[in-house]
């Protein structure tokens, strides 16, 4: 992802981008039952390139708590791996009441450069990650760690999260409204007609807040199209 | 609904609601799945009466996102025609993870002076919708626009919201405990009875802070309604 | 209890004691759709010895609303019943669109030093309970009374909340992780144990804030175990 | 239950049944998620008075694998216990995944006189108990036995089981379209009107058959009572 | 619908048509959580054009019982109104535990000539419908009567049923595999290149039958639509 | 698997396997949500070596119809690799709403000598499967072909199949009860001494339909051992 698309889809929001995927043919982008974890505000926003682990169901025979710590243990791996610059999307089988990660993993993420993290499982020390600032989208928190149901089994491959696949190199947007993925190839696009897109719509924004009806105005026309346009020519004046 | 019954409405609780219709035999009045988007304090309330709009779920072979702006879009005349001091209420068949608005439909509405929406699906733009100030009751943010899922089919028609009836013209409240429907017929006399319910109650919740059990005093008899009678006409002293 | 095992108990968090009671072959401990009613902060904790209601499905052929204020009335019973340093343990069936109990009853727990109330089902007033400050644990907020969906049967049974078994006598922690059982014989072991996992797990908090990586720090080995001792016997100097 | 009564509830079916506890009010009598595990035909239907055992979970510190063969095992306690005649109602809180019984209880059961079985829970050996002919209703078939999942807690208590409120005497009715509950108290007048109901419907049904619109017969008004009485008094004659 | 095309659809599977929608851009065609309620034959199929219902939750200040059977209530002219060739389609929002109808409705559609029923709710006399021999499709068998828990508001508009929108006068196919909905714009040339899809892949299945790999034989590429041609010029040889 | 485990597995119960494998620690092994598509009969059962199956969601800007017949789709693959012997897992997240495979694809495995297909997602063709003869689990017959809604990542991983963890190489076993899995190390000891525990329940089953009563008969304990081994000895006389 370059530098300049990063910076401009930390400025959009998710329900653009959204509509910006929809209307090149990409539908299901959005995650389902995944949340920040810790309250956002208008215009904080997560960007990063996926890097993804996969959890299965954890079973007796072949599990011992003495593995969580081993260097071999995928979650630990995971986090020393995920790079700099990347949001660490977990396919946990939407399996909302276990952990997958807590407080000092969040840490170490976040010392190491990581954007953020997402998950369709649980995550505990919920507060505790919004005091370390990692930012962190989930099912919700759950304090059991996460061998009380399942094992990571692999590694940035493709994966499933929230009902939408996340391929290594995804590019993963979080806000208020969700987390949703942008196919790499499209970024550049998506972020540059996101923007002029947001543009306008705040611009929208203000003559509704003036007193225009929506129809004739929103989603715009030509007609408003222009009068957007001499707006930003005239240096966008108070409304 | 008269002036005093909605002034009246919006100092009882969507709690004490829901008990005033159980005790008149309506008992399917309160939607499930269906939330304070952004968070309301204690004696924040909405108050309006119903306009309906109902999605049903969209078909490629009938949609074309070039109809979005086109004035016979139902989302959007729903905006316009929804009348001051209406609350505009959107069958969403629970489809919690698409959004059935945003933030300028949500200014537009506030401008118009409609009291607030509520669905049981998803909203774009959440967090900008609390700053705006819009009274919304939703299943939560979701990003995606709402031809994603789903297309407006009718307006102000008998809906269903949450699993409760909802037909044009009803009474809607909601607060921080969620959104109750009132048979307009029932409106004055709920509200009546309602404000003296939350009387009585307000006074045994002095009475048990200050060390009364529950058992003998809630919910009460005629003994205490007859010392709640002597409080007022005492000029409601300090317990 | 013992009073030091409660003081302890409110210094660790459940995320921690799952893994006490994992590492000792008790798993199914937390219970699963259940949350803080209103938003706690890092350290706040309810500990209290359960004390459990049963509620089932109401039957109109067995109920009259009459019942709700009578003495035998179970629900007013468990209000008063339930002893100081409890917590009311209420099995709902899940059923989180109907409330088990309100502001009034919330109060009069308040004052008889009950330390709160756990449900799988709804609570009505939730936003009015924390301004009274109970702590409390659910599915959510729900308006109606309890009547429109279930009644009490039993006090102080072996019940089912949130999937996790509880009997009368059980340990009950919660926080902002959600709420975990811990076995009343193990409760001295699982507190001691645990004081010591947050300790060394805060010692690593710091090194990894510090830049340490987490393979070969957490979890801790025997080299961090004296690292940690070290360090405690230097007086904790900073990292 | 007199036998008149139970002769007769074995000849009409639950959708009548339910109908006629609409009649009176009563509401919430049919069990969701439950189904003849085996096939029924038109006309077979299992009838018999609640007696009831309530799961909750397993908890791993409480059970050992040894207590399933204990005559203290309140499961195998229910088998000796439930009267002939019975049905036993079993409290499985919904857990599909997971027996309640199987093929030798269900053939002890047979033996006893107990009349059917019915669970919210899975069933062990499904298709064998259909070849041994216990009547049963469960939410399907599941393999692994009880105790993976859940330990009985409580004989002949109120239970729920679908979501339906079972009291121990209840009168309990089962067929194809699944099982519904009758108050004891009612059981002799549901009987009677069912009869009459079905009596009417069938010589509707033969109306319809042979071209009559529904709309003027079905519901039964008058003039069709009226000829239904006529058709009676001539013997039934075929139409 | 043209009579060539209604015969074309009773000889192709709901699978390959749901595969001919695909390749035209329309996906969601099949309804979910609906089945046929008695088993279906390899072979047997229902086709129809939608005759809509929808259904909201029943509210008590505006049900009385003896509405069941008044003239305007919208349930009963449905069945006299549901044109023959028709398939009643119900939309009652998935509420599986509630009849829509029962087998005296059933009996009157039969005769006059309608194909079959689809509902997303449940069915009374599920296995009288199947004696009847009148195709249905719902989420199960259901004893309650429709009012237990809602009323019918609308004939004949746009509803969802399923999770899929149905418009009045789209084709509805039913089979042992569920149901799909074909636009009617769309039925023709689905009739035809499914007919020639399903000719080729018995064609295949016999190849693959006689030990051909599914690489290289299925799909079919041209190799293979070359072979079928030239097999169907020979007059259809044995394989 | 060793030829006289895979005979002696084909003997014995799912229900038996799940209490093996109980006694050995290994709980998380029945999947949930899955059935035998077609009746099965008693003694009837599927036996073999997991291969798996991975899908993820469909993205729509990665695919493409075409992708369908090429020979790097790994669903095709799939269908060629699968060896003799084994059992096709196929993880479908649960989407029981669209296809995994078909009745081309069933033929041809079974021509291959596969044993059999579980998928905790749709299958096409149900009852056409069933006629080819190829046993089949699944959560239930769907028409819409795979990419509708997903496509297939990864083969012979370990995977997620109705809530258990699949690895390459497990024993798979099913029946009208269900699926189990079998760790390959225990499938000799299960086989054993679940036949062991078949024989002696065959034989409780016969002293309970005699009219022995279950408590001091099931499960058995020593003097029901003693018995059981001396009527073994006596050649199984009848009882």
């Amino acid at each position: 992802m370059r530098t300049e698309t990063k910076e401009t889809l930390k400025t959009i929001t998710t329900a653009t981008i959204t509509m910006q995927l929809l209307k090149r043919g990409v539908k299901n982008t959005y995650m389902r039952g995944v949340r920040a974890l810790n309250p956002m505000q208008v215009g904080e926003r997560m960007v990063g390139v996926a890097y993804t682990v996969r959890f299965i169901p954890m079973r007796e025979d072949l599990f011992d708590l003495a593995l969580l710590g081993s260097p071999e243990n995928l979650a630990r791996r995971a986090i020393e791996e995920c790079p700099a610059g990347g949001v660490m999307v977990i396919d946990a089988r939407g399996a909302a009441d276990c952990g997958t990660y807590g407080d000092i993993l969040a840490t170490r993420l976040k010392i190491r450069g990581v954007e953020g993290v997402v998950t369709d499982g649980g995550v505990r020390d919920a507060v505790e990650i919004g005091v370390i600032g990692l930012p962190s989208f989930a099912a919700g928190p759950a304090a059991p760690a996460s061998p009380t149901e399942h094992v990571p089994v692999g590694l940035n491959e493709p994966v499933a999260c929230g009902g939408v696949a996340i391929y290594p190199g995804d590019i993963i947007v979080g806000d208020s409204d969700g987390v949703v993925v942008i196919p790499p190839a499209l970024a550049d696009e998506v972020a540059r007609d996101g923007a002029e897109q947001d543009g306008i719509e705040n611009f929208i924004q203000k003559l509704v807040a003036s007193g225009r009806p929506v129809i004739g105005t929103y989603p715009p026309d030509d007609g408003i199209r222009k009068e957007y346009a001499d707006w930003v020519a005239a240096g966008k004046p108070d409304l």
